[in-house]
């Protein structure tokens, strides 16, 4: 069983992602981990424009990379992206494979829970609705234009490398919305998020469906919320 | 242009390997990165074994992997696992696909350099003798027996997730050696080695030779020897 990772949106994001597919499975030797492929193109047409006003569009260049991935023999997928989570639909219809969807699986990890709950991700992934309307129970909290701008330069140090001006600009983000628990619902957030408490990383909840998807067994570490 | 990287030897050094060649890489955005196809299958056959008493053979799962990655269209390829680099003159030639060889990097960088360096590497790595026959002008010192264990346990410590005791079990292989300049010729040792003074490690050089060339700019940020 191949796990395949179809990333690169950003770089730095796919590579936690991978770092954490390992740190997150019970192994004694290599042999106990997954086996990985993983796609990372950076060059994929960007997924927050196609998302607000369709000015680009990401989905070919993401459908080819599933059908490498698929073609290399993985037999299931996953997006360390959320904004890319607008296509999933279309992508398993089209590649043939199915995927391990994070948003879906932060919804199980909401379920039940009502009130407050921030949301800090691309304008892209907050547009798309794609939590809102995934967990409607509880009161997403989305930043103010001032909070939303801190989250968009948090995302972009993250690309550029610059991990402590990111840091800074999440920690106001994350401020600014000033709730007991908000999602990271951008894969370049756990970057700089340090230990922050109060936050979930959906990517830690992806790369623990992945594991168990492939008959490997996380580590006893649920994020708490 | 797309750089192959044939990994999973281990797993944690694959991933580190690749969040190198992102943090290494001159980029203000996601598409001034290299486009990476990574391959890691954590089942391919004990390499130091190999090396040593020939009791298995990583070939076939090597060679299924490089042919893997040069059929999604990687022109280049790197193993982050110096004890893989035995076979590479023979990977090279049956895939067809040239690879960026970790220890020629490293020679050309201590190229001029004499007297005594240390060489921390698999049992494997040491006997089949990478570095000493491609750079014979320094005085090669590999750890006393009882620090080859302490290098064994580093490794073994990173392979099941515990970095703690893979820090510990490296200071004192790196204090045994006791040279001025010790070479990482294991790509799990950068992972437990932090800031230890007085070391190379490999892949940093190999990551920016193969930014290099996949048209990348690496940083500035030469390592010293």
């Amino acid at each position: 069983m191949i796990a395949g990772v179809l990333g690169g949106m950003g770089p730095a994001a796919t590579a936690e992602f991978y770092a954490k597919l390992i740190a997150r499975t019970v192994a004694e030797r290599d042999q106990d981990h997954l086996r990985v492929a993983i796609w990372a193109d950076p060059t994929v047409p960007d997924r927050v424009a196609a998302v607000l006003d369709g000015s680009t569009d990401p989905y070919p260049a993401l459908l080819a990379g599933a059908e490498k991935l698929r073609d290399l023999g993985a037999s299931v997928l996953a997006v360390p992206c959320h904004t890319a989570h607008f296509f999933l639909p279309r992508l398993a219809a089209d590649s043939g494979v199915p995927f391990v969807d994070m948003v879906a699986e932060t919804a199980d990890f909401l379920a039940g829970r009502t009130g407050p709950v921030g949301l800090l991700g691309t304008r892209g992934t907050i547009a798309a609705g794609l939590y809102q309307r995934r967990v409607p129970e509880v009161e997403w909290v989305v930043p103010s234009e001032a909070g939303q701008r801190e989250v968009d330069a948090a995302v972009a140090a993250v690309k550029r490398g610059d991990l402590a001006a990111g840091a800074a600009h999440f920690d106001r983000a994350l401020a600014e919305v000033d709730v007991p628990l908000s999602v990271l619902a951008c894969t370049e957030l756990p970057l700089v998020a340090g230990n922050a408490t109060g936050v979930l990383d959906p990517t830690d909840l992806l790369a623990d469906a992945v594991i168990r998807r492939c008959g490997g067994k996380p580590v006893d570490a649920r994020p708490s919320a």
